[in-house]
């Protein structure tokens, strides 16, 4: 009797769970792993430091190329997903063989490739072996199908890392650099070791990672290897500043399949051991795959769509919020470099990139997750002197415009995060406010200060000079937010009034329709017209600047171009605490309709580039929020799918996923500040499930590919005119009922968003 | 009658010992450990990374403490020699007991304690254990003779560390925090593991030091323990941020004698262990202990004194060599940061106590060694940004005045030493002169730069103004020296025109018989007469700054004087490169020379501080060299002597001690520049045998305690009226024939030294 009420439950609970697919199911880990995306494909939980995944020859910034032509080396078990730039990590390599003995050096070609939430698989087609790895938060698992009869092998590689040059040169730029390795056989199936590597993306000092891998077989041999030559039964190799690695050999009474489970740790092989027995004690690599699934299925159902989503919507905004909480990584108790009761997070990729969206939609979805990120950076500040821009490697570095870490204080305080320490954040956007970082200024804290706090603006002697003038410009904006919150009035002034800065360098000056634009000034006030070209081989030696020129790479280097990334164009639109004065010094609403019409007819507009994130909402200041919701949804679905190329320009850590879902909701925060503009969703239901435990909805009655112009809005039944709405108004819990239309109305029309 | 020879050979051999006493026996270790002198009394190698020995409660930076009442806590396997600040290292402590096996902390009264070159040993009074220790270059070793019956423990302490406070304060300045630590048993006689430690002296980054302890002898059991408390039995303590230590114990069949050798490594255990096996594979402690004697014996043997020299002066001559090649520490193959082809030094305490005698002394006794330090220095500037003041546990910190690696690269430059890219050199000193360090300007480069490349001199508005200015204007003499040299015309004239700035801080201003001083200028060029104290319960709001204030410690904090551990009346005689200039500026020959009267008569001269080590010869520049010599005589007879309170102040890595050195042979250098200025001797003959097989010979004929004066001179048989000698005349080989009297001659009064 028991059991048959029990196969039934089961039958029941199997009916529901058909009904009800798992959110993870949505997560296509393909999505932008092609094309510039950059993304991991790997297993990850989320925020999870290890990051097993493939690395291919010729690979990306991830490890991985979606071209299937290209072979595989191994996996390694640490990874960064979207970034730009120099790569970093790719650390202790794995690669199960069975051919060639004696050769250090593998590869593969790969077949039936399959990446899930926290799963991936691959055959390598070579020696007919199919690789599976899962992960928990700090320990990896891989399960190895054998295919053809004989010995089988799998190397640990303790010297491989990311985008190693045929040819070292320690002098190269955001490239990895060996700096040691170590490995032992500490028993009859654990291999034990570590990587240790300097420089990559952030040129950062040297990290170790540590490692613990352990076998579910006991190996029949073993060699271990330094500096390319294998040393048989040798059980270590200590590091004496080469490449040291280790082959487990297993023979046929091991059986087909042999499991490796690999804790990693950046404080010790113990720590790396002791996290491998708290995570993965046993043998279940379905175990470990569900927790890590349901990690993320409780992250994912925070918010919830209804079934107006088409399954390539769902796909693409499910996987959207899976790319976000890739990184940064949650590292407490791992760092090296002091202790403390702080959390500690590394892998910030950068906050030029995020903190316009990506930490924006994690504080909708985890609010306490983001009061843990930016305890982090205070903790960060209080014992590494700055907050970082980008960090990675535990160690700041490659600042990209300005202070933007002021922005996330800014943002958790207007939204009232709690469980921070504002008068330290205040103390931590001073310290980037009024500190010259010295030496190197793309470490952290702002380049150009001694110009900025003399002069107003950065002057062209220093690079991205106007890049840097319009973020401290609006970084300064934040920091007069919190300090008028902490009645830090003298601050407060100061700082309102540095707000203003980018008009500093806007230039009454005509280019295609548009008039006034940020523009470069050299140091004794004189607008500059012309820039040397300081770049070995230029094809100039001089070129004109104008709103549209792009000085890197025809005349001068990356980092030393006026704006990062952009065209003056691209930045003049950006000045995110005072539209209304932008508007104004553009020539009014309808010069500046003209102007962004201009901009996004034109292609002047980057959808891959993080500054014109808010650009696309600007007719919201016009009264014309219509316009905005026509020009997102056609950025939309001209630039994002379901495909491997599916993401425009790198994710930058969930920047360009961010982005959709909020539009996809019909929400869009200006970080820094309490709102977010409203537009037309994709779904005609949105229910954000809090941590709070308050549910916030928003209803698109009439939704149709007709009707895609919002009529009217009701906020919890009460007629709502304003284009924006609170942070808190969600908070609270409630619904906002958008009704929907095929024209424009009046709705969003009579009043206008914020300025300063 | 082959053997009847050697027997012969043999005791001709052993008679000639007999008579010739090795130099090493010569070295007292306890010179200067009392007083402030912090000498660090166990053995060490020269330039040694491995420096074991006793660690007392309430210790000196070296971990010593010369009262005998005070009880001994262990012995740690690095410390630093001389220093003052913050302690630094005390790392992986060692300690004997046979009391309560319960208790972590143990301690014991000392008696019989021994230390002499290359050894040391203690009873531990409380268990009547005798300790002996000697050590190899990165391997200590230690013999504990048990005379007690019953069970014997040896401890080995992870945790421990110099300089802990009571109450930890992660803030404190310049003291040492715990990051982290683990030990693990790894087999029947062998316990590994590390420490891992910010902060300290130069409030670096965490370092880690890594052991294997291995044992002659198996443990009968062992307990380890993890924040206080203990774990029978259990093998590994991995790293939690909290404190581990293990505990051998041996029963009655191990004898009274217990012998441990430790490895030690910044690398990895696995390196520790390499180390430890590499250079001491047995368990010979007397073959240990001679082979550093002998490294010890050929250094020292570099400069051979004559019979005339007394017992007492023997002793305090070898002793002050010995001093200065305890540091800095050739870590050469243990950089965890970056390889590299090039040496590797730490412990850098700090240049600007080194460069003015201790560096030149090295460079007269090993040339080679020289060449590696400073090879390190560029090394150091490559990858890690600036070359340091200085450097400890692999990083930069402390920068005490100006930047004066400067000086240490012009010094080799004039003295010819080859094998230094000078160019990159140049490229190095440049880097200090233009490029701010930005935040923490104690780290390295040059603070208050800003003020000094624009008004040509420090302001007020940054700390230790007066002594960056007038050092800066060395620290530019000297690269306009190496830049004049490598026909960089327009860098030399710039530099040699910034090398006056020290003129832009001359105030005329009459004190206590002297006219013009070194004084406080603002950002504005007005003189500062009155400072604002800031000093928590400064015992004054303001204070009248002038030639005699001491600012520190009665209104600002040390690091925020004006001049550094100095006053004016001191600082205004440091223009080492235009010793004319300043004495015209002062008013004359004859006005110099009454204010060098007064600044000696009237104690206003600090005998411990660095900054005066030039000021004694200063009567050279007024061609009264014997007033130099009684001047220096009386300085080193009050307060010099082989008592523990021996040396005056701080050692500072060899400063004082090689200032008595070259002083006792009749040299003093003048750093940076390519000349010794001579003095009498103490020494009728001492022969410097140089690396280069040229001997060159100091000889004072009829010198005795009545005839002090230097009469006149021959430099290999030639008259010589010059009181000063150019390296390249030691560099040669030769003689320098002083022919001493009861008074001055004429010898040396009619040609000055040079000056720019």
């Amino acid at each position: 009797m028991k059991r048959i009420i029990s196969i039934t439950v089961l039958a029941l609970l199997a009916q529901y769970a058909a009904a009800q697919a798992p959110l993870y199911a949505s997560v296509d880990p393909f999505i932008g792993a092609g094309g510039e995306g950059h993304i991991f494909v790997g297993p990850a939980a989320p925020f999870g430091m290890a990051k097993p995944g493939p690395d291919c020859k010729g690979h990306s910034n991830s490890g991985y190329n979606v071209d299937k032509q290209v072979p595989l080396l191994g996996f390694s078990q640490t990874h960064v997903s979207g970034t730009g730039g120099g790569p970093k990590y790719g650390n202790i390599q794995i690669m199960p063989f069975s051919g060639d003995f004696d050769a250090i050096y593998q590869e593969s070609a790969r077949g039936e490739e399959i990446a899930q939430t926290a799963y991936y698989s691959v055959l390598l087609e070579k020696w007919k072996i199919k690789a599976a790895l899962t992960t928990a938060d700090r320990a990896t698992f891989y399960r190895f199908i054998f295919g053809q009869k004989g010995k089988k092998a799998i190397k640990l590689d303790a010297g491989f890392f990311l985008g190693e040059p045929t040819t070292p040169d320690p002098d190269a730029r955001e490239a990895q650099q060996f700096v040691g390795s170590e490995v032992s056989v500490t028993g009859s199936n654990e291999i034990r070791g570590y990587t240790r590597i300097r420089g990559g993306f952030n040129n950062g000092a040297a990290y170790t990672v540590y490692f613990s891998a352990v076998f579910d077989h006991p190996f029949s041999n073993f060699s271990t290897w330094k500096d390319q030559q294998l040393f048989p039964g040798k059980q270590v190799q200590f590091d004496s500043g080469e490449k040291t690695g280790a082959i487990a050999y297993f023979d046929a009474a091991s059986g087909d399949t042999i499991q490796v489970k690999i804790g990693i740790s950046f404080i010790s092989e113990e720590k790396a051991s002791y996290n491998l027995d708290q995570e993965i004690p046993d043998w279940q690599f379905n175990r470990v795959l569900a927790t890590t699934q349901q990690k993320w299925e409780k992250l994912l159902n925070r918010i919830e769509i209804d079934h107006s989503a088409t399954k390539e919507q769902r796909i693409m905004f499910y996987t959207g919020l899976y790319h976000t909480m890739l990184m940064p990584v949650d590292r407490t108790g791992e760092n090296p470099l002091w202790i403390s009761n702080e959390p500690y997070y590394d892998d910030f990729y950068a906050i030029w990139d995020t903190f316009r969206s990506s930490n924006p939609l994690i504080t909708l979805v985890s609010p306490s997750r983001e009061v843990d990120i930016i305890n982090s950076l205070l903790n960060i500040y209080h014992r590494d002197n700055y907050m970082p821009d980008a960090r990675s490697g535990n160690c700041n570095g490659r600042t990209q415009g300005g202070s933007n870490a002021d922005v996330l204080i800014a943002d958790a305080y207007v939204k009232g995060l709690q469980g921070i320490d504002y008068n330290k954040g205040l103390q931590a956007m001073l310290k980037n406010a009024d500190v010259p970082p010295g030496d190197n200024e793309e470490k952290e804290g702002r380049g150009g200060l001694p110009d900025y706090n003399t002069l107003g603006y950065v002057s062209t002697r220093f690079p991205r000079a106007g890049t840097r003038t319009v973020e401290y410009a609006y970084n300064d904006y934040c920091i007069a937010t919190v300090a008028k919150g902490l009645q830090q009035d003298r601050l407060y002034e100061r700082f309102l009034k540095q707000s203003d800065n980018w008009q500093n360098l806007w230039r009454p000056y005509e280019n295609n329709g548009a008039n006034g634009f940020i523009l470069p000034k050299d140091q004794n006030g004189r607008w500059v017209d012309t820039i040397d070209c300081n770049v070995l081989n230029a094809p100039y030696k001089q070129i004109q600047y104008n709103p549209l020129a792009v000085d890197y790479p025809n005349c001068v280097c990356w980092w030393c171009a006026f704006f990062y990334e952009a065209s003056s164009w691209e930045y003049s639109l950006y000045v995110p605490h005072d539209v209304k004065t932008l508007i104004s010094k553009s020539g009014g609403e309808e010069a500046f309709k003209k102007r962004l019409d201009i901009f996004f007819n034109n292609k002047y507009y980057n959808v891959s580039n993080e500054p014109s994130f808010l650009t696309p909402n600007l007719y919201h200041w016009i009264g014309r929020p219509d316009l905005s919701s026509t020009r997102i949804h056609l950025i939309i679905d001209s630039s994002y799918n379901t495909s491997a190329a599916g993401l425009p320009g790198n994710d930058d850590s969930g920047a360009m996923s961010s982005w959709l879902d909020f539009h996809m909701m019909g929400l869009f925060p200006n970080a820094g500040q309490s709102y977010y503009l409203i537009t037309a969703p994709y779904f005609t239901r949105t229910v954000i499930h809090q941590e709070n435990g308050k549910d916030f909805s928003i209803i698109a009655h009439n939704l149709s590919k007709k009707n895609t112009y919002i009529r009217s809005v009701k906020l919890n039944g009460l007629n709502y005119d304003k284009s924006w709405l609170e942070h808190q108004d969600i908070v609270n819990g409630g619904e906002l009922v958008l009704e929907m239309g095929d024209k424009a109305g009046t709705w969003g029309t009579q009043v206008r968003p914020p300025s300063k």
